[in-house]
């Protein structure tokens, strides 16, 4: 065995919002090793406060560039501050929306994904950014899936939840309800259908099992409770099956991810699971839990992963925010991106 | 220890859906023991046909009328035939939908809501139905709970699905997502916490803390994804709340349930939780399998419980449905019928 020491095998943190727990659970999972390279793009300043905040004697090592990441002291955390961060990020208050926060937590989003297009990272994995800082810092995209969409050129993505019993794709996300159902076609299903056969490839599943759950309950019952899965999700189905997907569906929302969930002593029925909703897809992935959930967008020209969950304000700053979900995510990066490079 | 030989121990079961799984549920939990008294509103030639596809030697005595279950010899399975039940019922095929099985599974339901308000029985437990079935029938309401709630004359209820980790309690329930959003309000919202604050009394909790699930994703961000939450879900939970009920919200959709969870190691925040829609509530709930899961009806005068899973048609008089569910039921509902009975 050798090591891989291309630069593929960089991978890049974003720091998210400096007053959540990203930097906590970055300077965390650090400590305990990060199981590869990794370079962190955040502010020397809030990481040297979030290893304080944790009681960490953990080295911060500012690099020139990015990819100076290689030269970094063995056991320091290697941090590059894009250009246009922004000052006096360490002296922000703790788990308070600030537009200051969001547009440094934006700017390293950026940088991200500019080093990921260029080939300089294998993946991005992102920490938590808080929505309302976002949108006080003018940002126009709601959240990281957007931004690294708009980023990539506008390629189709889409969102996907993982744990180790659930694969979770989302058609709509960040919308509220009323026009999700909106937002919701017969192009829409069948683009996420796609976009989730193709990406399974990269973890090795060349003929996914894939379930679509209904919009309505109980899939409408024939008709009785909305029409949206005869009028366009059932035909979008049909249209997958005929290009080969193994697309199954629409099934009752509510019993579905049961059905897919692999458990010991229970092997799930599909692979993957096709949700028309935010909250459908995602109430059953964390319902055990949010510490080894992975969020995955899909469609990217790259590796993107992220933590599934957000900047917990409310214990930000304290020193407990739990790094197991980054350390997923990192690890879910790693393997995908090694996936990609062999392709 | 006395015997309660009171004619409250007494617990109707509705067959069901005679071309579903319901009878071979109630035969197969009547085969281990009912755990206490119980009449079945159902057809006889369907209980034996029942326990035939079980491989059950179970002997089914045909009453005169419900109460003279207390007569039924020991260890058979006590039937009552309801007035208009219909004929040739254990001739219909199994895991089709049939208008006359639909009218058969609604006149049980309608003679156990009859016994259980005029205190003949303690409790009702309901087997599942098909709703195309009941539509086809000509039935106007959408489910059990419904009728039910016709049946007492219009009071409002809200559904309860509750199993060892978790209770939710529905505003909306059988009705199209989008129909579903244009039927909540302030009052809705606010009439769901006060039936849930009262019917918790019943499982011995006075005061219990309630979580409000939002609508939207993340309960809409501050009004950046939906403004449901704060034009009237977080105005109903301060409603609430000046009334002296424990409630709290609204919260994010995703991560509530996973909060309220009560687990080995996992103590829940909340008592239980109110969701806006089916399938926020239910998707929870029915998660980690539905054999355990209860459906209870709250703010009935009576008590009603039912299995949480549904006519399974496909494998509907194989033998092989599951009666952990309905034993569950029929627990809670004696549980229930008690407690009402201390009050």
């Amino acid at each position: 065995m050798t090591i891989d020491n291309t630069p593929r095998a960089l991978v890049a943190i974003s720091m998210g919002d400096p007053a959540g727990i990203g930097p906590e659970t970055i300077v965390r999972a650090a400590a305990s090793g990060f199981g590869g390279p990794c370079v962190v793009l955040g502010d020397v300043g809030v990481l040297r406060r979030a290893a304080g905040q944790c009681a960490l004697q953990l080295p911060v090592t500012q690099l020139e560039s990015a990819h100076d990441a290689w030269q970094a002291p063995p056991g320091s955390l290697a941090v590059w501050q894009p250009p246009g961060l922004g000052v006096g990020l360490a002296a922000l208050p703790m788990g308070r929306v600030d537009a200051r926060a969001g547009a440094a937590a934006a700017c390293c989003i950026e940088a991200g994904a500019r080093l990921a297009l260029d080939g300089k990272v294998a993946a991005l994995v992102t920490a938590p950014i808080h929505k309302e800082a976002l949108a006080a810092a003018g940002v126009r995209h709601p959240g990281h899936t957007e931004m690294l969409q708009a980023a990539a050129g506008g390629a189709p993505v889409r969102m996907m939840l993982a744990n180790d019993e659930l694969r979770v794709v989302l058609v709509t996300i960040h919308v509220a309800l009323r026009r999700a159902i909106e937002l919701l076609d017969f192009d829409g299903v069948l683009q996420t259908l796609r976009i989730a056969h193709r990406a399974a490839a990269a973890w090795g599943s060349t003929s996914p099992r894939i379930a679509v759950a209904g919009l309505n309950p109980h899939a409408g019952e024939g008709g009785l409770f909305g029409d949206e899965e005869l009028r366009f999700i059932g035909p979008a189905v049909l249209a997958a099956r005929a290009e080969g997907i193994d697309a199954h569906g629409p099934f009752a929302p509510d019993t579905v991810f049961m059905r897919a969930r692999h458990a010991p002593g229970h092997p799930g029925e599909f692979d993957l699971v096709v949700a028309m909703t935010h909250d459908h897809g995602l109430i059953p992935v964390k319902y055990l839990g949010v510490e080894h959930g992975v969020n995955v967008t899909l469609g990217l020209p790259f590796v993107r992963t992220s933590p599934d969950h957000g900047t917990a304000f409310d214990i930000a700053g304290l020193g407990r925010a739990d790094p197991s979900s980054l350390r997923a995510a990192l690890a879910m990066a790693r393997r995908l991106a090694t996936s990609a490079h062999r392709d």
